[in-house]
């Protein structure tokens, strides 16, 4: 069977293909994670999320996704990762930034014009940042939205999800493996959620500056520092429409896209 | 439904179940590319078989899989690739060496005993080594096994597959996107492959140096260096059963494995 | 006019005097940045503030302060600084990492076993953690505290100051030379500020993602993104106060140290 | 109080203030570090000098002086430094030239068409002039004058200071923490001076080659390696007044001011 | 007695010769290695083989030969090198590739229009590529040929040496220190071949990919690895007629040389 | 005509050879530098100076000599070197450090106790302390012996040559191409001097600072920038006399040979 041309998967378009569309659509390039995600959802949690995201905002302003940046900057302690859980498989920042040059390098050589670098995993933000930087300064003439799905989600919604939940919203640092991103992998991959071993958990103190080595009390046996259990696919999918709904509209108005 | 205890991807694993196993079975890594592969065939062709490759000589040897590294190292014009086709999107060797070191180390550092880096993009080779290098100097106590696929398939299967092939066995270099790619691809995702538009096409000459800038006769417009449309699902099948006994076995006899 | 003993200024002791301590007492190293920061403040806001707080808990837990890192991470649109403001004077993240290693690697040299890096610049955290990260891969037995200043601030008390402010309080990222950093270069450095310049002011638009380069709604021509003309000197004062007693009181906790 | 608008301190300005002057006025920054300098000087006397010199010279030609850099390139044992020396904390001449790199940049961006890069630390030199030339070769259009504050020091005067001191002058290696920084530190910071344990010392031996790791016999127990304890204020402001008039001049003359 | 003019070699001609000349004619690098090539031949052989050739070449197309670069890339255990020989004394692939960077870049400032890059260590091959990579993608407009001596030898004339030879050609890998190398060192250098020790010897075993630690049966306790002793200075002799002729009409024919 | 074993260059031995005593005997690396010397010296002035005493020093303390560097630091305009002069061909000091850390690397693996880096280009003085800084922070347990042809020339000696040379000694960076290179050369290697063509020549100004780029009245047409015609062949021969017995007789006593 032929390969279909409605797909937005750069890796799995012929380079024919892509060559007649790079230079006129938004590039999302998915930016991921291998991380820990407690005992009730997969290591790749961060990798699936951007690149769900990036497929469904790519299919909204016929956009092109490359293939998932799948290892991201070290995580840290205080947002539930680090090199205290086992599986946490990382690069350094600087190596991301050097990844994601060498990449967008590439991307405007081929003439494409609007890049959006889609993150799921917070430590990406800072080298994310740096790789673009370093492009300006190298005089790129390409543009760029850099957006971490977090940051897109309504204050409002946030609001109405963790109204019934005891303590309210810890913030995103805690929230890893937590309420939304349980939510979110029960929508896009409930096959990769073992709803049982979504636990409750919490560090015995939480103090607010970074230790290193990382105290064995301010993190937690499970990777879990909230209330994941009250994740649920209805949650998943009100963010997901939230999130693409603000994506979508960004990027079509900071570009004033045709469709 | 839970996550399966019996997938070898390690980023559909739990941390948990990955800390049970990580310190006795072989982890594997597979490091591809996006690049073009001429008119028929999708540009992750490079990462799908190696991941696919993988993910078969786990199941069979109770290892795990990493996730794919789908930016590879700056192809070269003779082999293919190399910044003369729109799409062809990589990292510099050194980049690809220093993502590739971080990683194993993360691996190292949860226990790790046996490495195999498994490839499918020439153009990685030296940047893996090197990574590797570096590991041991360091003084890592993993041990490693660097393949790529083409090195595993068996010189009498190659034989017999390019017997009837007009011009025969061009070298790996010019198979870039040629019969032996077509006929994995074929086997592992005909879904992505458009066999209409598989061609047959040789540069105008082939010097036995490389030129940079690449003048444009040493090259194609189609980005296919040989006669790719004499694969097919048969072939490609064959050599997934060659190689991947070659490294099932070789995996098994290297490291003593029980079963 | 002999050297004081009692100086905890690293700079201004002998290395005989720091011979002599800096293997039992804790080591602040302050780094700030050369940024913008309005009309009515001066450019080394991000390097006073964290040299006065080291200084001032350093006395407290009879620590030494080393020399004030001048130049930060690049700072980003976002929150006040980036490329777009003339003054804005800042290294690569991944140079500020490289300098906060080999300082580091020095002191451990020395035998220092408890070193607190105290940050005044937001876009300083990632090179710092990724620095310190580096030197327990490789090997250090010293232990480390990265603090932000903002992040010590009680959550009352930052809800008290802002009680009273029109609007509340708008994120750390928009109280860049803002209400708080305001007040507390009126407590410590009078002098160096403009009262009467110091504005009130906000972007245009604020969109939930960095887009690069920015454009010019979202940000403003004073360089300021909020209502920095409520900061006093008092606001500052009680801010110190509070910063400082949970800075000391957690080194001394961490470090369980006898003063 | 509001900043004065005289002062040369480019981090007491605002950036409006600065962005004033910035494209026209020599930019001074001033490298030092953090090393020991013997018994009875503190450590931070290579970052004293140049940033006092700077600051002297800018007001001479209405200049703006740069934060300092706090932290200069390893030290060498042969020049009374090294990591034989408890508090000598150093970064690598890498690093160093990579944060002249980034902030010299950032001076250009803005405008800067004159940069003077004032050093106070002998191993800073390279580092520095590599930067710069990394900048040029970048294609960068400022105009740089590199001094270190020795050089500038007229021969006659070197020969008037230490004709009456025994051995005379010894070269600027061993002169390290020697008589003539200890005139100016009694010169410029008399506070930070401890007169009575400035010593005269000499090593064992001295070899006209570099052994590393340095034996015993080639360093001192005080880290000074001559006749440090003829150092007078007097002969401090001496240098001052030779050295500034030479740098201003210098300045004066290469760039044709008007002043 | 005058510096001949006739020389081609770079080293030995004055800056202004070189400067009469370099805008107009092709300059080769030779780029070699320190490694051990068994118990017959010279550590220098990978230096001394491409140097001879490039002067050679330089001869007869009227080029300047630079200085030898003779620390090559870490070489492989698979291909007869490797930490695991003593005397095989390299640099990592990143360093080999800043270095020719640098080089080329110097080169070109100076109006090199024709780079001949003449390589003889097998691993310094990715390092070129991805320098010269680099010099492109920074918008060098010189052009360079990448040429290894072994790539140059015709097919024919290489079935011809081993029809005779018992096993025929075992492949460039295995031929490390074998036929081709001892038979160019007796042309080129007999006083450095002690023709009674080169031997015929193989590894016990040969596996198709790379284990890192190299196992002890996949290498050879001479540092040979096929049947070296059936190289003479006849077939060397051949060789070096074949490959010169392929060298000296590519380079005359790519770019258009007159003479 | 097998290998001499009295030869003393490590590039000429088998690796059976050399593995017999680098673990013994001090390992000579000569490090050069492609630098223009003026009309009547050849530009591999810096590289065969070095080697030659390598050599010499080598057979008094039954020393190996490593084959030598070719390529050294970016040379300086007031040093006679920098991009001003055509035939300049340098590499970052950052790329030579890493290249000698490379290189000592491989030579403490094989054991050697006894390193001997011997310099014949002022710029590399840096980075070749930094490489070897570099490999003691890394715990190397070889030691270091670091020197540069010129500071090993004798005081008493110097002022000999000197006294009869109108303008006495100029120190060492004007001397450049000057008297003491034009000799060395003319013992070492006269075949490579153009006597007629040796200069006396000045620049017309001469300041204590560096300016970025040159100015033109800083350096000289000729590239010398002293009187050089007074070099000769008999003060060549005393020099090397001279520096050979302070090296030797350095090395002996340093590391208690027997010899």
């Amino acid at each position: 069977m032929a390969h279909s041309l409605s797909s937005v998967r750069m890796g799995e378009m012929t380079w024919k293909e892509y060559e007649q569309n790079v230079t006129d659509v938004p590039i999302f390039i998915p930016v991921g994670s291998t991380e820990q995600h407690g005992p009730g959802l997969p290591m790749n949690v961060d990798s699936v999320i951007p690149t769900e995201f990036s497929e469904l905002a790519a299919d909204r302003v016929n956009g092109i996704v490359a293939p998932t940046v799948n290892y991201g900057a070290k995580s840290q302690p205080g947002s539930g990762g680090g090199s205290e859980f086992v599986g946490t498989t990382s690069v350094h920042g600087s190596t991301l930034s050097q990844q994601i040059r060498d990449i967008t390098a590439d991307f405007e050589r081929d003439g494409a014009q609007k890049i959006v670098i889609f993150n799921g995993h917070y430590e990406n933000e800072y080298p994310i940042r740096e790789a673009i930087d370093k492009r300006i300064e190298n005089g790129t003439e390409s543009e760029f939205i850099i957006a971490s799905w977090w940051d897109l989600l309504s204050p409002s919604l946030r609001d109405d999800i963790f109204q019934d939940i005891p303590g309210g919203f810890p913030g995103w640092a805690k929230e890893h493996a937590g309420v939304v991103e349980t939510s979110l992998m029960l929508y896009f991959r409930p096959d990769l959620v073992d709803e049982d071993r979504v636990p409750d958990d919490s560090a015995t103190r939480d103090p607010p500056y970074i230790i290193k080595p990382a105290p064995a009390d301010t993190i937690t046996d499970s990777g879990v520092f909230c209330k994941a259990s009250y994740g649920t696919a209805e949650i998943g999918e009100k963010i997901v429409d939230d999130v693409l709904e603000t994506l979508a509209q960004g990027i079509h108005d900071e570009w004033s896209l045709d469709n």
